[in-house]
């Protein structure tokens, strides 16, 4: 199949985006203005770095790709409504797989009403999925990352650490409880779109998505905000079944792990209500796990509290005793 | 260096456009709506594909990477404000080369007054770039490629075949003359950006970049549109050493070669004087190479006139006699 009949094969019927003026077909899209401020961001997805094919097939690899872009979409309170996937196909996968990948993106973009508005097939040597995604967000209501402020609740939504779980079920085989779970929420993540979606009414909510572990994530907040983060062991959130596995495990893809897509937040203590509200009518679960606090010296630094100690969090995964 | 450190490398120090509320430094960036369409696309190098460390140094890339881009952007009437830059980075490239990649860019993008304002970087075994660039452009003076009507003047920029020419020169070391020209044409290529801002004041002009050879880009207009495109094979302009060549990798070059990243035009006769004055004023070379005709039996035809005769152009390269 050359690149034109694979640029048919994909090439949606027809668009759901109002703003929409030209899709596929032309050198460019076009996109009409609108009252809202439009939120962009690209990913990159590499086989053998980010996705491998003895544990996600074609399908999900599209699926999972889509999904974290959205993630970024979240948390940043977007409405998803187009993206763009240029993509390096090596000789080895075939026609179908391909349709595949782009069949489980559409499955997400459907779901949220997205349109695939254009794109650039290659050929290389490592499949390569780049995607650009594109959201509004009404102005001013944009949750950035900086704006953490002293005694802030710090909330996380689902649990932390099953992606990488599903990602060891599914790489070490043997007895696991809720192995269809853990595969699942390392395979098909769910961004949390309509959860923030649901927190318009909040003047001031800081979120990030937890794509590189909360660490990563709870001081990506902590030095834009100039603040410290607090977080306490017993109360980050895990599956059910999550202590199955070896304790050293549980607690490097717990803080570490990422992928599973879900939010880190800061709210004022008020607002907290109005969040927990919000996680009711999206049936998300949501946990405070924390707290902020403002002093010069300690700014940017992530601390765990566990067993009345307090530790401090790098962003490489060790931990230095404070 | 690691992510956050190469992040902090390449990040610009202010942003130009004032349409940007949050660019690098977030989940995504923020882009203000404004009265113009946003025109966005996507394209993907891959080395030992697009380019080879042989014949272009890692600056040239870069350079050559955007204004590819920049040339999708020219082909709807769009004027240049943003790009995201995903990037798959092998071990073998050191932190300096990639610096250079983005220092082409940059260097484009400063004379555009573009901002960068978000990527990604992960590894990978094949350097890769996935661009997206975004542009602005009046309601309705979008240029697409579905608009060209019976009667239209057919015309072309610059001249054709110098970036195969140029790679030809970098790949088979030899006597040539205008060697430096050629080379330029093929490591920097000149996006047609101001010339095509200057046609604003025509109501209709069809545009399409010369990225995969005029064959291409004509039968794609004529597709579109619905019309036959007739080109007249001595009204083709090369360059003034392009003879230097055999006949037959001229012939190549020309038709079927690409990314000279000229534009490919067509607008009404009555117009066409119009169009030269935009080209005068921009330091345009622009060269009348065809007209297009309308039956229905013909449609998306493209055909080359030579000494009498009538040649039907494919878009892979081979030519039949009709």
């Amino acid at each position: 199949m050359d690149e034109f009949s694979f640029i048919d094969a994909i090439k949606p019927s027809y668009y759901k985006q109002s703003t929409l003026i030209k899709g596929i077909g032309d050198d460019a899209a076009v996109i009409r203005s609108s009252a809202n401020d439009l939120v962009t961001a690209v990913d990159i997805f590499v086989e053998g770095v980010h996705f491998k094919r003895e544990t996600m097939n074609a399908f999900h690899i599209g699926y999972r790709a889509l999904a974290a872009n959205l993630s970024d979409l979240a948390a940043m309170g977007a409405d998803p409504a187009f993206y763009l996937v240029g993509i390096v196909i090596p000789k080895s996968w075939s026609d179908s797989e391909l349709k595949e990948i782009f069949q489980g993106m559409k499955e997400l973009a459907d779901f949220y009403q997205m349109d695939l508005i254009g794109g650039d097939t290659v050929s290389g040597k490592q499949l390569t999925i780049s995607i650009t995604v594109f959201g509004y967000c009404q102005k001013e209501k944009v949750r950035f990352r900086h704006t953490a402020v002293q005694g802030d609740v710090v909330f996380v939504t689902g649990t932390l650490g099953d992606s990488c779980a599903g990602l060891h079920v599914l790489s070490e085989p043997g007895e696991y409880k809720n192995q269809s779970y853990f595969i699942k929420r390392h395979r098909m993540p769910s961004p949390c779109l309509s959860f923030v979606k649901e927190l318009q009414q909040i003047p001031r909510v800081t979120l990030n998505d937890i794509s590189d572990g909360i660490a990563n994530e709870a001081i990506e907040i902590a030095q834009a905000s100039d603040v410290s983060i607090h977080l306490e062991e017993q109360k980050i959130p895990v599956s059910k079944e999550f202590s199955q596995f070896p304790k050293e495990l549980q607690h490097k893809w717990k803080y570490f792990g990422g992928e599973d897509f879900e939010i880190l937040g800061s709210v004022a203590k008020e607002e907290w209500p109005l969040v927990k509200m919000a996680a009711d009518r999206t049936n998300t679960q949501v946990t405070e796990v924390g707290f902020v606090t403002s002093t010069e010296m300690d700014a940017g630094n992530v601390y765990v509290h566990k067993q009345g100690r307090k530790v401090k969090l790098d962003k490489n995964g060790y931990t230095h005793l404070k």
